[in-house]
């Protein structure tokens, strides 16, 4: 799949990724100025809803178009009685400056309507949505999720709207929270993704980089809303979220059964993937990091990917499939209902991330090892994820935000800081949902099938390294490493 | 729900569970003898696959058959070229004999066709079927897939045949091996279901019952298929393969943290649930193992039922959901292609199933203990099955031997005999692919919701407590007891 755009305002900029041409846009704090003329035509921007995404893009939003000089007012839309009323008004949304309101009154009054409610909420009141909006307005979303519920109802956008999304690479805590890194640090944010779905007066393209870069993203890459629901719904449960989640608890057990200290064993896991893994993968790439190892830490790690590659690219297909067959769409929905009954509770309740909090507080610097096996899994799992949306057609801007930049710079940092409920859960409920349901899997899976090969003395698979030693992907990812975030993400412990 | 039929041929018998009337017929062999007058019109019943029902309806209808005198040919119908026609051979089906020849050839010539393929076969293939079959031929499942399947695309059966169901409550071997031990003794075998989705000549009926009293089914209790699709898809996932297996591991793992040998933990778990638990709600009840435990034993019980229920309803809850929206049978048949290159592989080469075969190595008789943890754990997850059933309109035959009779009568006793993937991989692709996938999350859900509740002191809860010590299901599972197999399963270790 291959995707090109024409921009009035911005710079296009032609990169080459493993050998393909892609164009992106990069951000900065010095468009801002070029806001108020990409959004010629929009007065107010309504943001819909206070979850993981809406206060951070309600205000990345207006702090930019403020420092452009925009007279556009954000508005933040809540249901009445909403508990989150009292967190807009504390970041500076009221009433009395109309820029808090009742959702579907500040629907109708704005000429760009950014729907962040949950999946749940936005398959549960899309019809009325659409019903209240001006006509020749534009819906903007930050995931393809109710176009992925449109089409398991073989429903579709009403035609008199633009339709475009701008989903960044993180989430939203992440989005707010490297932009107030950045206001010092040209460039600082997340990266993003945007798609123009409908367009019916030319300027759908402009809005949605304006709207990007007005987030602070790094840089911008196009993609359509069904390719990135598909690999968004897929990369949090593979190794965003779930697949990390997973096999670090299995990793751990290991350890100890295998004689460590629990404290030794969270070292060499958790910590291990939160600390020098995730920089080096960040800062160095892939490669680098398999660079790093010599002699019998060469041999581990390549014994434990060889171990590891095949049960984790089991799962990943069958969570392509599900994720591409509407299947898992349907099943958020159906959680929906469940969810009142059910509320989501803790995951880091267990032993093992009680141990971590003791092993965070008495952290010292540059104290988390390198672990060979810990690696050689986790990179296992992240090229599976990789191979598994390549074969699905994803760009390589897409699939290398979703299966390494975003792991390494935005997710694992928020599981450094407190561990992985304070990383999972501050995630959509769609996400969160789909991390609990996959990482048991991921976990069983490295138990029951890769792990055994390693114990029945299987060494490194010679075909598997190749592949991987040869995969194209390493030049788009430190290709990429050029455009990260200027700071790295400081996740308050 | 209620279901009420006629049989020209047998006895129907009413009984009452837990105040609620249902019909059901006994079996038993002295029945054979009817079998001639109930198939009227039938002179050959091709049973079409070699899965895990195949083998066993094909042998215990020709035996039957054969004992009453009858003249109706049982020829097995397989794909050329299958691998199963040896043992198919082996069993006593020929060619030379017209009792094996190929699938749709054996479909043609049939007035009652067995499809006892695989649920990804018989979706593949459905269309195929229909249309090579006589006019006013009988169509015969031993499970509601294909109407699920149907229903999720929009189809229904084609309207000049008979459409009956007859679904042992347990798994093919276990069918076959319990008509073996019944020779001798009358009445032995699996409980099944009937039912009858369309009678085109008035016969349906007395097809279903004959069919059920053929295999050796103590006694039938009538449903519809999409209730039996519905508890047989959700019960499998549930208590059946899934739950126990998953359960057992997250006990297996505490008590070794606790400071159990792995010996001992397998014991205490594995074994105390295929062993005394199973024993005891088999031939006594639910109640009357909890009528078992006193004084701190009897504590310890309330507390992990206590602790482990609502962890148990969520995810059974959510198993049903998907179940009867069709999301589990679209996974199932995704899972069909990628079968191809992700074979199943076992579930049992873990240390813990590697320990449990040395525990089984060294038993001694009476040796397994009855653990009260372990059992609230398991009693607390069946209940919850229960109630999950009971609420979605399941009548009580069904949902005791979807939930009990089917666990402690035919599946653990695998498990007991050989390990976990002794009991799974022994069901059908659909059980065992259910089995994978949701076993992890029990597992997850008791060490994430469940346990730390316990570690935290929370002892039992009254209100839980007493709506087990209430609940109306052990008059039911008491009642059916008296309608148990004559003899236990003996399976060869």
């Amino acid at each position: 799949m291959k995707f090109d755009f024409t921009t009035r305002v911005f710079e296009k900029e032609k990169i080459t990724l493993a050998g393909t041409e892609e164009y992106i846009v990069r951000g900065g704090r010095h468009l801002f100025s070029k806001l108020p003329e990409a959004f010629a035509g929009i007065t107010r921007i309504g943001v819909i809803g206070w979850g993981s995404q809406g206060p951070a893009q309600a205000q990345n939003l207006r702090d930019s178009l403020k420092e452009a000089g925009s007279d556009i007012t954000v508005t933040v839309g809540l249901r009445s009685g909403s508990s989150s009323w009292s967190k807009a008004e504390a970041a500076g949304f009221t009433e009395a400056q109309g820029t808090l309101g009742e959702m579907m009154q500040v629907i109708a009054e704005s000429d760009m309507v950014l729907l962040l409610i949950s999946d749940a909420a936005q398959a549960e009141l899309y019809q009325d949505v659409f019903t209240a909006m001006k006509k020749g307005a534009t819906l903007g979303l930050s995931h393809g999720f109710l176009l992925g519920h449109l089409n398991s109802r073989g429903e579709s956008f009403p035609a008199d709207m633009n339709v475009i999304g701008v989903c960044p690479k993180g989430m939203g805590p992440s989005v707010r929270r490297l932009y107030e890194q950045g206001r010092t640090t040209e460039g600082a944010g997340i990266n993003s993704s945007f798609a123009v779905e409908q367009d019916i007066d030319g300027r759908a393209t402009d809005y949605a980089i304006a709207w990007a870069v007005a987030l602070g993203a790094p840089f911008s890459f196009m993609t359509s809303l069904e390719m990135e629901y598909r690999s968004d719904i897929y990369g949090e449960r593979g190794i965003l979220l779930g697949a990390v989640h997973g096999l670090a608890e299995a990793l751990y057990r290991r350890f100890i059964d295998q004689g460590m200290t629990p404290e030794q064993s969270f070292n060499e896991t958790v910590e291990s993937i939160t600390g020098p893994i995730s920089k080096t993968i960040s800062h160095e790439g892939i490669r680098a990091l398999y660079g790093k190892f010599t002699g019998q830490d060469k041999e581990t790690f390549e014994t434990a990917y060889s171990a590891a590659y095949r049960p984790a690219r089991e799962i990943l297909q069958e969570i392509y499939d599900e994720v591409a067959s509407g299947n898992e769409i349907r099943s958020v929905i159906l959680a929906g209902t469940r969810l009142q009954e059910y509320p989501l509770d803790t995951i880091d309740n267990t032993p093992m991330w009680k141990v971590g909090a003791g092993v965070r507080a008495a952290r010292t610097p540059g104290g988390a090892p390198l672990n060979p096996f810990t690696a050689g899994v986790y990179v296992a799992t992240m090229i599976a994820q990789i191979d598994v949306l390549l074969a699905a057609g994803h760009v390589y801007s897409e699939v290398v935000n979703e299966s390494v930049i975003e792991a390494v710079d935005s997710l694992n940092p928020y599981m450094h800081a407190r561990g992985v409920s304070y990383m999972v859960d501050n995630c959509s409920t769609t996400a969160r949902l789909g991390s609990r349901k996959w990482a048991p899997r991921f976990d069983y899976l490295l138990c029951q099938l890769g792990f055994p090969r390693v114990d029945a003395g299987e060494g490194a698979n010679r075909e598997l390294l190749g592949a991987f030693e040869s995969h194209p992907v390493h030049q788009a990812v430190e290709t990429l490493l050029a455009y990260r975030p200027s700071v790295d993400i400081s996740v308050p412990a």
